[in-house]
């Protein structure tokens, strides 16, 4: 027998005090209309639409620039009483159009494609490609117990996310550090590239990117991701023919840091207008499917936060800003500009909430405050329940708003997560895998969530 | 400013007394076992496909006799330690190949098809079909102020599911009277026919069926579905020539009843194996897609709740039971059936959970019980969790378990509801519409609750 523990407690745990409070009739009847409207309208699923057929928004590429202005456009049509773009210097990769490997020397698999993707940050490669045998690893201290194996050869990181994982993000995290830290980890036993097993829910054959890194003092690999499938058929190939040659050709290659920008609208509060709300997403994207859930969904949502203050005619007290983030995916200066701003300001940042979870229907707020602040956000929860949100706990917040100093509070929106780790990052991530429902309750969620700390404060 | 309501208050209000109760660890490490098999396994999703390669399940159909043996067969397999087919008399209604739809007078739409579906139990037609001209209502009241405008004309119900609604039961139990009753209400006046717009969130062409009515004492007239489409499409045709005429071909009917059988499969309890908790889903389905979250996913589910049990070696104190009833979407003579063998049998029903609203992440469970069950089953929420369950409410269990007497505890299994109303009763109900990972942790929560219901009592 265990005794609950404080946190485990804290999970289940809302109090009666927090029930003993009186809802505001008033409010009550906004969050229901606000839900109704996002349900009804399906403006900002339309919204998502238009911006997804922009293209994907990998920074300093032409579709992310006309994502700035469409967003900004948006914004402006909206009535928003303030729009502006937030200048930052974001870092410029490119793809190119050469992406292939095939194995080379094999018996019974030569000419064998694989379907490939450069991990976001790798350096290619020159016109030949890499030549080399495939050692497979199940982790970093399997890699290390191989230390002469791995000369000359490309580590093949086969380690997939655990399925067993209820939650995806966690099974995400377990397996990660291959993508983020195998290619240094690879060369500094004089490994020559890496291929990296996707990080993926599906048992399809798509490759998953994201960002990698290297470091100055150790030889700056390729590094490249393979989808479900192939990473199978390559570990049985491997079973057979361990020492079958595979090569690899990229053009991927970094280009110097270039201007781009943070696109901000707000609606001014009416009594507090220097306390302020935040509410935003990241707005680059890998440049794989039109980074539909992650993170265009967030975006607009947080658009649409503002749009259906607009479409009801609610003057918030408190000022209300949506901030879509530039460079989220690779070293967040889009977040570390704002952040900046924020601390200049003579504005206090009452709180943040940060969408960057996927468009599905909303479980709950991760909150990042202290205790008494948290048990008086549970009172929020007979309003937050129109919009499907059971619970608020402690938790992380997200990477962009976390840089906010002195909030009471920075949430972290909490979707529905089992599909999510299907299309993160990879070609999947499309319009088409939204729902209009489940996307519009997690505008609902949101706008009643900013609804009550704008009239309510905190 | 009005106070919280009881009712609202039960739906957040998780006592402090449920949490003083200590965890027990094996059963919370069974729990997260569970989980896990669940999700790495994907046993019961494989059975899943293997089912809806059948094909769907209307009662006396060859695939539906088919479906019955394939469960019997599996549950055999799985090493239950008691299998059995329960003779059941079931409806037989046929589509037959004949379902046609067109406008046949009008100056612009001449020979424009409509996509339609027979709702289930409607008669047919002739081989002429039925024409006429086609009279819009929003709702019966509707229908009621236009007297003398439906005689010999076709009634086209044409009120959509409120999108509005948060709840997607919801806005069908606002829509699908015109489907259940359209026919009596319209015949009443004249009517020869009837069109209804389907009862779905989706906005694509596919019709969806589902169960209708007719008495005794009024003309039996055929109706069908169209879909969102077509519906919006109809709606401007007769805006523009509100004398147009459509022409309607069916060639369904209803044959003598069938015998059928509802399929029982156990897991005799170690201690008390006459206290029996019930575990099941609906196996006949509309003959459309092939039923796969509606209800073979339920019935999948509840087969693999006990094969999860024999998977992990969990020997329950109490008899786990799964029962596949026949015949829920027309007029529950599986249910009754079972419901007098449980009436009659020397066994207790300790509880019952139905699964019948599609296979997708876990939500919660309604409990059909008093306050004091649902104050204690609260304290299961700590293991529940581990598979995605934040609360159990009071609520309405099923049509199918609802006919159990005399249990502590009806329960009604909640997933997600967003995406259900796209695929139900209509072609879109197949398996590639159920994702992996939301199906498993139907099973692992259901199987979850049965372990604390067994172990724990009621």
């Amino acid at each position: 027998m265990i005794r609950l523990t404080f946190i485990t407690l804290s999970i289940f745990l809302i109090s009666l005090n927090s029930f003993s409070q009186e809802l505001d009739k008033n409010l009550f009847e906004l969050s229901k209309k606000i839900v109704r409207t996002a349900l009804v309208d399906r403006k900002g699923y339309q919204w998502l639409e238009e911006l997804c057929k922009i293209g994907p928004r990998l920074p300093g590429s032409e579709n992310s620039f006309k994502a700035i202005q469409w967003a900004k456009q948006k914004m402006i049509e909206s009535g928003f009483d303030s729009v502006w773009l937030q200048p930052v210097m974001a870092p410029h990769w490119v793809r190119g159009n050469l992406e292939e490997a095939k194995i080379v020397k094999s018996k019974r698999f030569k000419s064998r494609k694989l379907l490939i993707t450069a991990l976001g940050g790798s350096v290619g490669t020159d016109k030949n490609g890499i030549t080399g045998e495939i050692i497979p690893v199940y982790n970093f201290d399997d890699l290390k117990s191989k230390p002469d194996k791995v000369k000359g050869k490309i580590v093949f990181y086969n380690r997939p996310l655990d399925y067993g994982e209820v939650e995806p993000f966690a099974g995400y995290g377990g397996a990660v550090n291959q993508r983020t830290s195998g290619a240094i980890e690879a060369a500094k036993y004089g490994a020559i590239g890496v291929i990296v097993r996707s990080i993926t829910t599906k048992h399809d054959n798509v490759p998953h990117t994201g960002v990698m890194s290297y470091v100055d003092t150790l030889p700056k690999i390729p590094a490249v991701a393979i989808g479900y499938q192939d990473a199978n058929f390559l570990t049985e190939a491997l079973s057979k023919e361990p020492d079958l040659q595979v090569n690899i050709k990229l053009s991927c290659k970094k280009l110097p840091d270039v201007l781009s920008y943070n696109v901000i609208g707000e609606i001014r509060g009416s009594e507090y207008p220097d306390e302020i709300i935040v509410v935003g997403g990241h707005f680059d994207s890998w440049d794989k499917g039109c980074g539909a859930h992650d993170d265009g969904a967030g975006c607009v949502q947080s658009m649409e936060v503002l749009d259906l203050f607009k479409r009801l005619n609610i003057q918030p007290k408190r000022t209300i800003r949506c901030v879509l983030f530039i460079d989220e995916e690779q070293t967040q200066t889009g977040a570390k500009e704002y952040a900046k701003f924020a601390q200049e300001s003579n504005q206090k940042h009452l709180a943040a909430i940060e969408a960057d979870r996927g468009a599905f229907t909303p479980r709950g707020f991760y909150a990042d405050t202290d205790s008494s602040t948290l048990y008086y956000l549970q009172s929020f929860l007979p309003y937050l329940n129109l919009a499907k949100i059971d619970w608020i706990r402690k938790g992380g917040s997200g990477v962009d708003v976390s840089k906010i100093k002195n909030t009471k509070a920075l949430f972290g929106y909490v979707p529905d997560s089992q599909r999510y780790m299907d299309v993160h990052h990879s070609d999947n991530d499309v319009f088409e895998a939204v729902h209009p429902r489940e996307f519009e309750l997690c505008s609902a969620a949101m706008a009643i969530m900013c609804l009550l700390l704008s009239e309510k404060g905190l």
